[in-house]
C-alpha cells in the first residue's frame, strides 16, 4: 500500500474551491468600509485559487476514489498547511502584515485556532483583513475538513477516513451511518452557536462587526482580537461573561449537545470527560479567586470570580482571550494553574486543543492504577471510563500521545531557545503554541506578543501549532519512513 | 496481610545504632579541630541513639522475623525520615543551623543526596558540622541500607526484601544469591572509589580535610561543598577534570562495574543503559560548547569544554556541584539541556537521581512504537532493551513511574508557589529536589540557595528529595489507605 496521490492532490483542488469561496464574505467587509487595497487583495488572491482548483478537480477523472487513513494523513496536514500559505496571500500583498513569516505565523495561529499573534499593535490593521483573520478561527475550530466534507462525497471520496485523521481526541461518537450527515449536524449546531453569541453581544451594546469577529475567536476558541487590549477594551461584565460562557460551551465535546434532545441534561452530564472538564474548570476559578482575594491584592469577590472565570475560560478552551495583565498582576500560584491548563485543553472533539481533558482522566486512572498494581501485583483492574472499560490499544495511545506531546514540547523549546530569550517565554511559548492557546508568560505574556522571534522561529512556531490541531500523529506521520515506503504492506 | 510493625520497629533500631556509630567520624573531626560546642552536640546525640537503637533491638525477641515488601517501604521511608531528623540534633543544637525546618531540610537534602542547602554563608559552620553534613551525602548515597544491611541477616531479617524496595532503577542484578554478599561486593566498590578520588584530589594539592569532604558529595553524588562558591573556590582544572570524571563514574550502574573482572570493557559497554547515559553525556557536552562559543562568549574552546563537561557531569549524575554561575552566564539554549538532565537523571542502581536513564530509554521506544502501531496496527514488536524484550509490566511500571513523576512535581510546585516567586525558581526547585539535584534556576540558581523559602516549604521540599530518592512509590504508597487496611490479601 502506497500513498495514492491522485486522490489526494484531487481533494486539495476541493479546498482551494472552498478557500477562495470562504474569501468571500472578508472582500464584502473591504467593499462596505470602502478599504480598496485589501479588497483588491482578497480578489487577486481568491479567484485564481478558485480556478486552480476547478482545474485540479476537473482534469483528475472523477473515478470512484478510495482514500485511506494513510492518504488522509497527508491531505489533512497539506490542507492545513496551504490554507496557512494561501491564507497568508491577502496580508502580504496588501501591505498589512508584509513579511510573509509573519504572515504565514498569522495564518497558522489563525487556522489551529491558537490566537498567538506576531502584530505589536492590532488595530493598524485594515478592518476587513482583520475580519479574515478572525474567520481563519471560525473556519478552523470545526476543521475546514467538516466545511469541505459536504462536497467530498459527491465526489466518490468517504470522508470517514479523514475524520479519523483529523478529529480532534480519541472517541468520536457516530451521531449517523453516514459521515456527511454527522458533518452537516455539527456544522448546524456550529451555526446555531454563532448567531447566538453574535446576537448576545450585540444586546450588550457591541456594534456587528465586533460581535462576529470575536464571535468567530471565541466558538473556534481561537483568541484573535482586534483590539491591543483584547477583550478588557470594552471593559463590560456583560460582555465578559457573554465571552466567558461561550468559550466554556465550546470547550466541551461538540457530540454531547446531540445527546440532548434524545436524552436530556442526565445523559449530557453522564460524560465523564464532561464531568472532569467541569470539575477542573470550577476548581481552578475557585482556587485562583481565593489566590487572588488573599495573595492577589483583589478586595472585591465579583472582580475576583470575573476576573479569574473569564482567564480560566480563556486559557482552559485553549482560546486566549485576555481581559487584564494576568502574567505581571497575578501571584505565581494562579499563574501556574494557569499553566497546567494550557497543556490540559479542552474536551475532545470541542472546538479546543491541549492533551484534552480525555487523555488526562486516563492517564490519571493509568498512573492510580501503578500503586494498586504495587501492593496486589496479580489483581490488575481495567481501566474504565463511562463505566466502561477502556481497551487496552486505547490506553496505550493516549500515553503514546502524551509522552509525544513532551517529547515534541522539548524539541520545540530547544529549537526556540536559540531566540536566547528566558526560559519562561521560551517553554510557555512552544506550550502555548502546541496546545492551541495563544498567550504564554513573560516576553509573550497576554498583553505582549510574538514579534520578538526570528523568521524561523516564526515557521517552526507555526508548524508547531498545525501539529498539535492536528494531534501530533497526523503531521508528525508524514517524517516517517515507513510512512512513504511503498514496499511496506 | 497487614504491615508487621514488630519486624520494622526492630530494624528501626538498628538504623538507630548505626546512625549513632556514623556521627563517630564527625566527633573525631571535632575533636582534631578542637571544636567543643561541635563535639558536644554530637556526643549528645549519637550516644542517646545508639543506647534507644540497644534498647529496642534487645527488648524486641530475635525471633526469625519475616520481612515482607509491604514491611520493606515502611522501614525505608522511616529510615530516611527518620535519619534526617536525627542527622539535624547536632546541627541545630550546636547552633550552626539554629532553625529544626532549616536542619532538616539540610540533611534532607544531605542523606537524599541532593545538595539544596539553606545556609546563604556555608563557610561560616564549624568544620565537622560541614564533615557531617557531607558524610551524609556519603551515607546516603549508596543508601544507609546497604550499609546496614551487612548487620540485617544477623537478626533474621532478609534484606532483599528491603532492597527491592530501596534500590534505584528497576533492575536490580543478582551478583549473588546471598544479599548480604552482595551488599558487602557494592560497599567495597563504593570504598574503593572514595579512596581512589581522596587520594586524586590531594595530588592535585588539595588537603585531606577538604578531598573527604568533596569525595563524599561526589561520591553520593550529593553536592554539599563547603565553599560558598563550590569547586569554583579551587579555581584548578585539574580539581574539576577529577571530579567530573568521578562524577560520571558514580552515575553508572555500580553492578556493571563487577561485569569487567568477568566479561571486560565490551561487556560493559554492552549495557543499552550505559550506552544512552554515554550519548546523552557526549552529546550534551558537545552542543553546550558549541552553544557557549557561539552565543555565550566563550573564546576558549578548552575552557568551554571544561565549564560545560563539569556542569553536564554535576547536573546529569545529579551531583549539583558548580564552578561558575551558569544560571546567569549561560544562553537559554545550554541551560535548557541542563534542565532536561535535571529530570532524566543517570543511570539506574547508581548513586543519582532523577527519572533514571532506563526508563527514558524504555518511554522513547514505547513513543517510537506508537508510530508504527498507527501505520500497521497489527504487527506491534516488543519493547527490547539489552537485546531481550521487555515484559509489558515492566513497560506499564515505568510509563507509570514517569507520569507520577509528573504529578509530583506539579502538585510540588503548587505548594511552593504559594511562596509567590516566579514560575522557573518554583518550578526548578521542585525538580531539582526531586531528581534529587541540588541547584535549579533563578533564584535558586548554583550561586544561591533555598533559604528563601517558608518553613513550611522547606519540610515539604524536604520530604520531595526523599520521595525522589525512594522512586516515588516506596513513599507515596504509605498514603494510600489500601497500604494500611489490614482486610485486604
Amino acid at each position: 500500500m502506497t500513498v495514492n496521490f491522485g486522490s489526494v492532490v484531487r481533494v486539495i483542488g476541493v479546498l482551494f474551491i472552498v478557500l477562495g469561496i470562504c474569501m468571500m464574505p472578508s472582500l464584502a467587509v473591504a467593499v462596505i468600509y470602502k478599504e480598496s487595497t485589501s479588497a483588491v487583495s482578497f480578489a487577486v488572491t481568491a479567484v485564481p485559487c478558485v480556478l486552480a482548483g476547478l482545474l485540479i478537480t476537473k482534469k483528475l477523472k472523477p473515478e470512484k476514489i478510495k482514500m485511506k487513513a494513510r492518504d488522509g494523513y497527508l491531505f489533512v496536514t497539506l490542507a492545513w498547511l496551504l490554507a496557512s500559505v494561501i491564507g497568508g496571500v491577502p496580508l502580504v500583498i496588501s501591505g498589512n502584515i508584509p513579511n510573509p513569516a509573519d504572515a504565514f505565523f498569522e495564518m497558522c495561529s489563525g487556522f489551529s485556532t491558537t490566537g498567538s499573534t506576531i502584530l505589536t499593535d492590532v488595530e493598524a490593521l485594515s478592518k476587513s483583513m482583520l475580519f479574515w483573520r478572525s474567520f481563519t478561527h471560525w473556519l478552523g475550530g470545526m476543521g475546514i475538513i467538516v466545511f469541505a466534507a459536504a462536497l467530498l462525497p459527491s465526489i466518490g471520496v468517504s470522508g470517514q477516513m479523514i475524520a479519523s485523521a483529523e478529529t480532534p481526541g480519541p472517541t468520536f461518537d457516530k451521531l449517523s451511518a453516514k459521515y456527511s450527515d454527522t458533518a452537516k449536524s455539527l456544522y448546524i449546531l456550529y451555526f446555531g452557536i454563532t448567531m447566538a453569541q453574535t446576537v448576545l453581544l450585540m444586546f450588550g451594546g457591541v456594534t456587528l462587526y465586533d460581535s462576529l469577529v470575536h464571535t468567530f475567536g471565541t466558538v473556534g476558541t481561537g483568541g484573535f482580537s482586534i483590539y491591543n487590549d483584547s477583550i478588557g477594551h470594552y471593559n463590560s461584565a456583560y460582555v465578559e461573561w457573554v465571552i466567558t460562557i461561550f468559550m466554556l460551551l465550546c470547550g466541551i465535546n461538540f457530540n454531547l449537545y446531540f445527546r440532548i434532545p434524545r436524552g436530556g441534561l442526565k445523559s449530557f452530564f453522564a460524560d465523564e470527560e464532561l464531568r472532569f472538564y467541569l470539575l477542573m474548570v470550577f476548581g481552578s476559578v475557585a482556587l485562583i479567586t481565593i489566590c487572588l482575594m488573599t495573595q492577589g491584592g483583589y478586595d472585591n469577590l465579583s472582580e475576583g470570580v470575573r476576573d479569574s472565570a473569564f482567564h480560566v475560560a480563556s486559557v482552559v478552551t485553549t482560546t486566549g482571550y485576555a481581559t487584564m495583565d494576568y502574567d505581571t498582576m497575578w501571584p505565581t500560584f494562579a499563574k501556574m494553574i494557569l499553566l497546567i491548563l494550557t497543556i490540559t485543553g479542552a474536551c475532545s472533539s470541542s472546538t479546543g486543543g491541549g492533551v484534552k481533558m480525555v487523555r488526562v482522566v486516563v492517564a490519571l486512572k493509568f498512573a492510580k492504577r501503578g500503586f494498586s498494581r504495587k501492593l496486589h501485583p496479580n489483581r490488575v483492574a481495567d481501566i474504565t471510563l463511562n463505566g466502561r472499560g477502556v481497551e487496552q490499544t486505547v490506553v496505550t495511545n493516549i500515553i503514546n500521545f502524551i509522552l509525544f506531546y513532551i517529547l515534541i514540547v522539548l524539541a520545540g523549546t530547544f529549537i526556540v531557545a536559540l531566540n536566547g530569550f528566558d526560559l519562561v517565554t521560551t517553554l510557555s511559548a512552544v506550550l502555548t503554541c502546541l496546545g492551541n492557546v495563544g498567550p504564554g508568560f513573560n516576553l509573550v505574556g497576554p498583553v505582549l506578543n510574538f514579534s520578538i522571534f526570528s523568521n524561523f522561529s516564526k515557521v517552526i512556531l507555526g508548524l508547531i501549532m498545525i501539529a498539535g490541531r492536528l494531534e501530533l500523529f497526523t503531521f508528525f506521520i508524514l517524517f516517517s519512513p515507513k510512512y512513504w515506503n511503498s514496499n511496506r504492506v
